[in-house]
């Protein structure tokens, strides 16, 4: 299928790490971008949305998530970090259901429902870790989104049993899906977190990931209780275990980061770590504000994600970005912090580069893949029609996503889900939910 | 018109502070609330709306903002305060036109302009400082909303001739339409800020809101550099100035209000002065976060504002109000502070309160203005429902409102705007923007 964005104005790259608008033809040939700029006299496509008063974004990645905690959206709010997870979410998980031959399992409603979320707020891509990964991978292939998937590993030491089952299973679900989707589907190992994981199962983690091939997804410094507790044990930084730990060796995205000292932030530069920070969940669980500008100023890779919406609560990349662009510079006291068109490019290549997919996703260019978010720009809360990037970071709702690609196919047309029927969806979900209770 | 909004989830007051979710019948006839409860069997409404998947919220009130700025919306961005203020936004506005006879006035545009975007997400009622206020009155006639006006003051003396004229004409502007539009439009002197306003002027104009009976709106604490440089000058903190000068004799609105010291918040307290917060401006201009926190334990009344489209860039309350509920947790590392029934309340009734209306509107009790925003819940982002407070506080985009009422009168009824052409005004807002330039 040929598609024609005609005359429309798109996000372009300027220079290696910005962003522009310009107006032009953006074409899409298959899964992939044809062209952005003027379209070639012999382009005949099947398909041409006229561009008049509509923007073209790469879609957005969302680089740190757990999709199906969709299902415990609403059910734990305004409550301490540790709280929250271990009376809350953790007993509410511990009740969720893999699917089997008879029956689909939780996670795929509600990988299905963040699907519908993601999509309608202009992401197309997303890094998860969760569990029951054949049910996430079964969505996601239904979806049509394009998705990193992992599964959350937590092991007491090299030869746990439960962490080597899970470890095992991990690798399993790689080998079985890897690629599957029409190639939309990669995986990462996902060793949750220093706290979940001794230093010998990191290292055995580390070890399996540079057989597989595979990058680490991975949780640090999040809150101040994981940091004081880990130091009183080890003497360490979350970074300085993972470090010592090997895991590093391998390409690593890790989210929050909302603590690192000045050390943290020289690991993570070494090692070219991507840090997915989450200000949205970090704000509302009272975690803090991650260290973006010293972060920047190390030339650290940042990306962008909205965390489980159970401490987010949605999975609105665009709410996420405007809440990024703000906090940093009311936190620095630095207007010119996180300005829109950087903020955009964390949300974009920063979210493509932590996954690996720097050549493939993350910005609007020939030969990149078409995953695409098509936005109307005919609402109040956009006119006049100035700054598009300002009006996206600072203004936006989500709901402007009119029409969205990914891998060249429209999912999302006109404010209609083309692939899922979102009623049941929902109708699931909600069933669901409510056996997990709160 | 009697309205039945039948078996919906409706917002309704719990004790003095609080607010909680309560299935049931909500009734209007006229332009007041007749119940919020069961229907009694005699009320035969001329129109039902079907609760089942809706929520009713009482009407936002925007505490503080400049509706007539979203003229200049995307023409100032990613700038330090005073410069973005004296090198950009104030000659903009030097080209601002007034109407006459022959020719709407660009105020009346714009103000038109942020009604839609106002009404569009749930906000039935507005605190507005600005100038060529009989343009913005005919904008708050026609809309339907309801508004507090009041022109932005700027004195050098008791005697300045400039000031002089200004406030004179503000008086007049009262005295035509005060109570104007069914008495949907009120009015307050607002002395623009210390670092414009003189303390004999101050005085001066305190003593007119005397006379008339009226509120005073001002900004006090916004920037580090005003508190300085007043400091350097006076030896004052903001409210010491103001007090000094004898302004919080009267009920006060104070915005902004990010630098206040212990013995500022006692002023607020002691005089019963209303904190009017802007948590999105106040991060995009980097002037950092209000005490929050500080203000509650002092008993401070506070109310929620979006300030100015230059600076927010949005109108849309919904998206402040989860700026509020998130930051303030984030910077006092406490998971509790501004749960989502505060922030509403905030939003709601800290609003009615400051603007003097506690009895008039802020929530949904019988014999009260009807003065109320129905969101559709069948969403995916509200999907599971569960706690619908948490929905509205942390994953809403305001896209949800679907009907809103103003006096009993139905502004927006199932996404479409009933007394304004939008079109219209967005075009007309276009043309005004390109001519201020950027």
């Amino acid at each position: 299928m040929r598609i024609l964005l005609k005359s429309i104005y798109a996000v372009l790259p300027k220079g290696e790490d910005s962003l522009a608008v310009r107006r032009c033809d953006v074409g899409v040939e298959g899964d992939r971008i044809l062209f952005a700029g003027e379209a070639p006299a012999d382009f005949a496509p099947d398909k041409t949305i006229q561009g008049e008063d509509k923007l073209v974004v790469p879609g957005l990645v969302n680089a740190h998530t757990h999709a199906a905690m969709t299902l415990l959206r609403g059910r734990a709010d305004d409550l301490p970090f540790m709280t929250w997870l271990f009376d809350h979410i953790i007993p509410m998980e511990d009740r969720l259901q893999k699917g089997d031959g008879d029956r689909l399992g939780d996670c795929y409603w509600g990988t299905m429902l963040a699907a519908c979320e993601m999509l309608r707020s202009g992401t197309t891509c997303f890094n998860d870790m969760y569990f029951f990964i054949e049910d996430i991978a079964c969505a996601c292939m239904e979806s049509g989104m394009r998705a990193v998937l992992s599964q959350g590993l937590l092991g007491n030491s090299r030869s746990d049993p439960g962490g080597l089952s899970r470890l095992n299973e991990a690798v399993a679900d790689i080998k079985k899906y890897r690629g599957a989707g029409e190639g939309r589907l990669g995986f990462m190992l996902a060793p949750h977190a220093p706290y979940t994981c001794a230093p010998g199962y990191v290292a055995l983690v580390a070890e399996t990931a540079r057989e597989l091939g595979v990058r680490i997804h991975t949780h640090l410094g999040e809150s101040r209780k994981e940091i004081e507790d880990l130091h009183a044990k080890y003497g360490q930084t979350p970074f300085e275990y993972m470090e010592a730990a090997g895991l590093f060796e391998l390409p690593t995205v890790a989210a929050h980061c909302v603590y690192m000292t000045d050390a943290d932030i020289e690991i993570a530069r070494r090692y070219g770590i991507s840090v997915a920070t989450n200000p949205v969940s970090n704000l509302k669980l009272a975690n803090g504000v991650a260290p973006l500008k010293r972060l920047q100023e190390a030339g650290v890779n940042i990306a962008l994600g909205t965390d489980g919406a159970a401490s987010n609560n949605s999975q609105n990349m665009i709410r996420e970005l405007g809440t990024l662009c703000l906090v940093h510079k009311g936190i620095n006291e630095d207007p010119e912090c996180v300005p829109a068109a950087q903020g955009l490019h964390i949300a974009t290549m920063g979210g493509a580069r932590a996954l690996g997919l720097a050549d493939e996703i993350g910005s609007i260019e020939p030969g990149k893949k078409a995953d695409l978010a098509i936005l109307n720009l005919r609402h109040s809360h956009w006119t006049p029609r100035s700054n598009l990037l300002a009006a996206l970071c600072y203004g936006a709702q989500g709901n402007e996503v009119e029409t969205v690609l990914v891998n060249g196919e429209i999912l999302l047309e006109n404010g209609a889900l083309t692939r899922m029927d979102e009623e049941r969806i929902q109708w699931e979900a909600q069933r669901v939910s409510e056996r997990l209770g709160g």
